[in-house]
């Protein structure tokens, strides 16, 4: 039974009048563009010009990387089976997980939190490194599977520059690829995850947030890959799995 | 602010007491069976002893049907992104649609509609196929994609046989059997979900419940895939999809 | 196993390059609006300045709505339940159906239908509401539950008519509302979801990607919510049902 | 490319025939209950009697528990949205995580590390209750926030006990119980989700597997609540959340 009022503090609504985080709409809708939008409902602020470009950038670098990943075969396994549009949008959104699209979560508060250390940042990046190497630790961000370079990271950074866009996160970023490379021997680039990572971490977003980004981003990719298999193949194909074979009991009586 | 109270007829409690349907908790873990049980919380009533029999043996029948299904391939996919195992039987759950565990469902529907006709079964199955031949639709719970015989069936018909457990549905159901055989001049022979079908109308289950006998059945199947997936699979693997290629725009500018 | 290749038309990545309808995401990064690359996903072209504008408005309208819609009691209960980020923004989006956040496809589904009619759009309205009248069904995206004059379609006509943005759809949709008051005799105005569904089929959507607007457009909003949860409430609480009472069967003995 | 086949140990399917864990699905829809079924398939191998009767009574023990657990509210929240029964039950299942069906994971965790320990239960109780005191932390599985004594764990040890079905886990339990009491000096009685806990850690099942047995029981009652509310409630009808009010911005402009 409702003691008491709980409270939200994102949007208003009144009749005739929706305000988020303050703000009319219909003046948003008028004067913002989607990524800004999207900056304040989260932050709870404007972004300034900077922030606005990265945000957009940011939206824009995760929208779809093909149907490889497993968040994809999520989504046109349930159109497969028969069901909607957005039962197949939550599937492959619930396949986002720690090891799919949670790099920049984990990126993130490992960023956040070394960053909080009262030193220099490639001081801090040799403690890090070293710390991740005695307790064997990849440093979640850095290394792609399939793109030596992601050629997303360097966008990103090359906007932050342009907009005079600094901070200790995105430094810290940059010297953790250097030492990872001096001390294993081996080039471990910043891929877009943590990247958006380094770039989120310094907007002053809580690492707990970080999901959110590759999640706002992705969703129109697994909307256009649902809309592809509804409209352009079978119902329950063999989407997968591939192959495989049986290893479990032989056969035998009750 | 609520006005009225909304009301539930399922489960009654209050400190120390449980009741389902009526029935105290604890005398339901002494005497009844969970298939018992899962019978009492659908219909509201307990089941005969013919119906406890065959709810069982529906119960155990869809518990699995190895990797190939899709809610397994949903729920393993799940998992492989690292995420729970509540969120991995979601996502197999999410994928059982109209094309893969629908025939129950759709068959009880239609046979529901048709048993309905003040008529012999055999008249009524050969207007029903007569009427899916003109309107060139597929009678679902009928034929199977690998099983030319299905093995469930038959024994789920034996178990109703045995209890002397008849009904206007399963005899429509088999009736529609031997009507499809003589007009489409091939055998198309009721598969377990045709079979549960019939059964669960029989009991005078309504349709819009059938893909709940397959849901309720599969989930521990699902539950297996998932902790296998976690504990012998490495995260992110080439679940699938299959290979694929490109035929979209070639590469261009803005 | 995999007999032949399938197909996908959305993106095409190689190493060192992603390209999304074959345009390179780093330019996309640099040069298009997130609101712009999600046309260009759904639809598989690039938008003119005025469907950039209207895409933009639209992913804007529907960001959030408060904390009254299902789909955000959706999601706050997923974290309540101690879950993870990306399972509440799946539970969120599979609150969106038919009766909640369905109107745009269900009205764009009517509206490119009848729009088909080789007539004039006052004409087709007046027989689209007397065929309404007659089959006792209400027309999708108009009326609001709490607006009466929605503001968000205001301006997003407003947004159309700047920039010489015309269609059979928006006018069949102005029309349907002069003939709703005309034959019903009270004010049906359109509702944000009717003008989306107007705006998107003059664009040449399927009615069916109607969903993945409003999904696309209110995921950041259900983030919101679920981080608002997540740091502001505690686990468990009672984010509801309203207080019901009991109607089953009174106590009785197996 | 697939280049080795993956293995699955569960069910072997072949034209004609299908096996689980090694057995004919017929066999075991002839000789088995559901229950056994489910240990069957989760564990690999066929239960004792005395285990088949604690299958029993764990599966039929949590099947529901009245419309107030968050997870009710997600399925019927589903529905409410206008959406299918699977996705419902999806919607549901998506709640039941650490903070709502997660408590015999995290009791069954907790025991199996400890009862390893080569001592008497009891010195490991007062060792177990000391530490969790020291670091400020809960013994999931002990206390209600209803039942003072929850009826349903004196049931499942009874039938333990009358089958004279013992296990150092169980015992730990006990003792856990006995000491709780004495170092807090407050009763917190042992709830079904550590009964269930102790039990299954005595069968041998992995604490990994702990919300399994919750997923598993609930899903009818989840079933039963969304064909309620299907069937008894309006659409979008008003299921939640409690009254709140806003603590957001005041109205600004941009």
């Amino acid at each position: 039974m409702p003691e008491e009022l709980w409270k939200t503090a994102i949007t208003n609504v009144e009749p005739g009048k929706i305000r988020v985080r303050g703000y009319n709409i219909t003046d948003i809708m008028e004067k913002l563009s989607y990524a800004e939008t999207v900056y304040l409902i989260l932050k709870g602020e404007l972004p300034s010009k900077a922030e606005a470009e990265l945000m957009n950038a940011i939206l824009v670098s995760s929208i779809d990387h093909s149907a490889t990943p497993p968040s994809v075969l999520g989504a046109r396994t349930v159109i497969s089976g028969g069901n909607s549009l957005n039962a197949a949008v939550a599937g492959g959104v619930l396949v986002i997980g720690d090891t799919h699209g949670g790099a920049i979560e984990n990126s993130a508060r490992i960023m956040q939190q070394w960053a909080k250390k009262d030193d220099d940042v490639n001081n801090i990046a040799e403690e890090l490194v070293t710390w991740l190497k005695e307790n064997k630790k990849r440093m979640p961000g850095f290394g792609h599977r399939l793109h030596k370079v992601d050629p997303r990271t360097a966008k990103l950074f090359e906007i932050a520059q342009r907009n005079g866009y600094k901070g200790k996160h995105i430094d810290l970023c940059k010297a953790i690829e250097k030492t990872l490379e001096q001390k294993l021997g081996k080039k471990l680039p910043i891929n877009v995850d943590g990247a958006i990572a380094a770039v989120i971490s310094d907007m002053g977003f809580d690492w707990r947030l970080g999901k959110a980004f590759f999640i706002i981003s992705r969703v129109p990719g697994l909307v256009a890959h649902a809309y592809e298999e509804m409209t352009r193949e079978k119902p329950m194909r063999k989407l997968g799995p591939l192959p495989f074979t049986y290893d479990g009991p032989p056969d035998r009586e009750i």
